[in-house]
């Protein structure tokens, strides 16, 4: 490896807000991953509105970096170095949010998953769609859809 | 009217960092209101990815902003006061820009927007979907559509 892999949720935090100065400036945290599903979470304080409740702007960076974060956590996991980029993304806002904010992506089902892994070997390059959502208080308050791409490096 | 009302790319400018304080991380200029078209830039150093293009949360925001501000000036400039917010927001990412971003949205068919006010003068609540674009060194570089409800106050 030529770069040390970040191994904890803080190193991870970490470097999201070195790279991606915009999670910073939302106060952007890494809460939970296991493998399966991300969380982060994010202060309603620097991502509020004119109602103080949360800016659209804000949920929808944090539903495309909960499903990015995902798939750079499965790539870092099996060891494939792929640069990583988004090529659509859908935001349904469900409620004003005005509290803070949790958005969490969970694996695609193992058979696409797994498909993706054999197109990224065989093409260098392979699409995968990730679902994600924000939930304010536990309750749902968007969801969000994600099209990627990998580009093995 | 109970509030100063903004007149000037600066004053709009200085409310969008206030009530959207994301829009000052951002960078976010109100660079043109002409009656149909709303421009606003953002430089690329706040919101970079680890590529040090502009990330797709980033590229969301200032698409989302700009069909935003094209119905809070157009709802200005008829002295309606209403509160916007999004309900759907859809972004396609065309190619990554390594510049400055700027974003455009044009008044939707006349026919829409008079329907629009219509809805909104009888049932207090109406919706109306914007498209915007983001240009970087004038191409085009992403789309977004919109679906925004304003409710009368």
């Amino acid at each position: 490896m030529s770069q040390p892999v970040p191994t904890t949720l803080a190193d991870i935090t970490a470097l999201l807000h070195k790279d991606l100065p915009l999670t910073r400036a939302m106060g952007v945290q890494l809460t939970q991953w296991n493998g399966a599903t991300v969380a982060l979470t994010a202060p309603l304080a620097p991502n509020h509105n004119h109602t103080d409740t949360a800016f659209g702007g804000s949920i929808s960076s944090l539903s495309i970096l909960a499903g990015y974060t995902l798939l750079f956590l499965l790539l870092r996991d099996r060891g494939v170095h792929a640069h990583l980029l988004i090529q659509k993304s859908t935001t349904d806002f469900l409620r004003p949010i005005d509290t803070e904010l949790t958005a969490t992506a969970d694996l695609p089902a193992a058979s696409l998953v797994e498909d993706f892994f054999a197109m990224l070997a065989q093409k260098r390059r392979a699409r995968l769609t990730v679902e994600s959502r924000i939930l304010a208080q536990g309750a749902l308050a968007a969801t969000h859809t994600g099209l990627y791409v990998a580009i093995l490096n």
